[in-house]
């Protein structure tokens, strides 16, 4: 095999991921794991339980490629085909594998269930293959060459397809003359656009690199940027890539590799001994539950106010009635008076306060659906905006908390320049 | 084309899914949604972000199709390759597409954003391509026909394609010569695994009939049986499965399509003109953000408290500081007086209070990590439960969350039977 140029195809099998009824996460899996070998997944094709598509499919990609993975089909229905697409592949027959036998007899064995016919079938394997053992599961993996192509076949089921990986990759790391990682570098932004970002680095960077690959992967609410290389000599025109990026797009980079808003907060506040509340109107509770995702948040978030409804804010916080009938519950005083309120009853040092119309009713002509009054900070340092944001009730509310929690990160950073997205959605 | 036996292929681009850091989720809803039509998708191919492989796949599968549907790659950045493709596919250039152009204008006009070059690229059409409306994002989908294949291409963003596909399917079914329907009946369950349900139904139900198609999806929290007909001729053997799983299933079964807990609770609270408040420590915000999700959910949930640390349990709840010291915060007495502290400072007629060990950190030999106590109902008919959910942090808030909505759920309807879940989880 030409190891750094393996070409590498998945075929993957089921009518259950072809009808949508499973969505598909275990070609995901096996790109990622073969990724951390440099190795890339050129195409993958995915098709029914059928026999005769299955020969097909398989055979034209043996013929083009170094490594074929099978995916699914090893168990012990009858819709169950890749070993007898392998063996018509290979033409050869099927027979019972000694060792495929000995794993299925210790596997029913230690969980006293009897050995029927219906898992005698996963022994039956194309006559010459060999096994890849499966550490959870009753089917184990075979693998045998088709030409020059090796085709290893691996179990549909997410949890044992993980465990046989593992071995199937440090096999591969062995085989292989150049065991090389590809590197991945990922940069968490907030308050950027795929296209706005596309257009800044085209814009403001002409000399990108060739040996530093750029990707995106928009989410929300953040967006990555992702810079891979395939060799260690590319690191230092990375590293100047990566400065770059940080001179275009500044304070909107959270951090890197898995960080999130929430992550980043709390671990900023954790290094100033510091707490944080929220007083929640629109956003329903989903800043504090943003926050209490993350292992270990209780050291820094003690408790959250979910007011939803305006006498709440009264009673609860201690938002002024007069103050909420005259100006309304989505305004500037009340959501000062919120975050004032969540602080003095938590004892937290920051708090961020959200009072907002996520719709899809409940909009006016002066306060239409989107519209949002956000209060951030500290007793004696307490900003507020007013931003208008109209999409989807559920992305609004995503959009917002991570907002929010935006706001909370730039004060505890000390920084005062305004992000981008406050010049566009600002009211 | 051949209406009922329309030969479907997809064509899926994006590095990101090669490389395993997106799991395509919009292949399966793609399928499901041609599902209703009960067309099946015939195979699938994915591939990176390639002109030259993606033009040799379009071209192979347009060859041997009625319908390719194309998804990704309509975005604003250099590696968005759909249009230049299905250009080079078909022979011709790219232009200018007025009502893409149009649509592009007004999508960022309503933003309020510039549109740059980069959006630009998304106006840029194969010559005489038609346009797919897309309600939602920037980027229009297209089609032209490809000899006589006809091809579809679709954004990659879930959202948007999940928008665009109602008017595809809808432009399907005028299409069809016989535009019948498939029918899918979905039963949404709670406390309910799916091999526990299999195999409740192979040993309850014996003569179920072979026109009536048995499913089940899996998610975290809810299960979905689905029972699907091609024919109306089925509807009344469709009616009779459906009287028999819920003879089997009980109260479990917590209604039809999209219900989820968070909807079905609030649709009982408003039939009593009743309200709910929550009091969540472990759940941290997550059970009111699961009802506040829900468009109109401000007439029945007003208030919620996260009280993450023990003081806040006492000064914002009045849970006994006594109890709370010699109890822990995992106890009967602090979970129902947290619920009775919600309830008054609400004023709502119901409560939701949860106290448990998310972890990874924090269990001890008595109360392990997965260990919760859960109080619900109203202030004279409170009950209270302790269970034990061992997994991981995110899904253990998930479940408990889920299963907090449930007990209320059951509360409302005045069931008093026990959910299976509860004998196998109790303390």
């Amino acid at each position: 095999m030409a190891e750094r140029h393996l070409k590498v195809q998945l075929l993957l099998t089921g009518n259950e991921i072809m009808s949508g009824d499973t969505v598909d996460s275990n070609s995901a899996l096996i790109a990622r794991r073969l990724g951390e070998l440099a190795i890339t997944v050129h195409r993958k094709v995915t098709v029914g339980d059928d026999v005769a598509l299955l020969q097909a499919e398989l055979a034209a990609m043996a013929d083009d490629s170094d490594l074929v993975i099978v995916n699914g089909g090893l168990g012990p229905t009858v819709d169950d085909l890749t070993a007898e697409v392998l063996a018509r592949v290979t033409g050869v027959g099927l027979e019972e594998h000694p060792d495929a036998l000995a794993h299925l007899q210790d596997w029913c064995g230690r969980r006293r269930l009897p050995l029927n016919a219906a898992n005698l079938k996963q022994a039956m394997l194309p006559a010459g293959a060999g096994i890849v053992p499966n550490p959870i599961g009753s089917a184990v993996g075979f693998e045998m060459p088709v030409g020059s192509c090796r085709v290893i076949c691996t179990p549909g089921v997410p949890g044992e397809l993980a465990a046989m990986l593992d071995g199937i990759v440090a096999d591969l790391a062995r085989r292989m003359d150049r065991p090389m990682q590809r590197s991945i570098l990922r940069l968490q932004t907030f308050g950027l656009g795929e296209s706005t970002a596309q257009q800044m680095i085209s814009d403001g960077i002409s000399d990108w690199p060739a040996e530093v690959e750029l990707g995106f992967r928009a989410g929300a609410p953040q967006m990555e940027i992702k810079l891979s290389i395939d060799d260690s000599a590319a690191l230092p025109a990375r590293q100047r890539c990566r400065e770059q990026l940080e001179q275009l797009f500044g304070d909107h980079i959270i951090g890197e590799g898995d960080t999130t808003l929430a992550t980043r907060v709390l671990e900023l506040l954790r290094e100033r001994g510091a707490t944080l509340t929220t007083a929640e109107s629109c956003t329903g509770g989903l800043i504090a539950s943003m926050l209490t995702r993350i292992p270990g948040s209780s050291e820094a978030f003690h408790a959250g106010f979910v007011t939803y409804a305006n006498n709440i804010k009264h009673t609860v916080l201690g938002v002024d009635e007069q103050v909420l009938a005259r100006e309304g519950a989505v305004s500037e005083p009340v959501v000062r008076q919120m975050a004032l309120g969540a602080i003095e009853r938590s004892g937290a040092q920051y708090a961020i306060a959200v009072s907002g119309i996520a719709g899809p009713d409940g909009g006016t002509p002066e306060k239409p659906v989107g519209t949002v009054w956000l209060a951030w900070g500290s007793r004696d340092n307490l900003r507020s905006l007013c931003l208008r944001w109209p999409v989807e009730r559920t992305l609004f509310q995503t959009m917002i908390a991570a907002a929010g929690l935006d706001m909370i990160r730039r004060t505890l950073l000390g920084l005062d320049s305004e992000p981008r997205y406050f010049g566009q959605r600002r009211v």
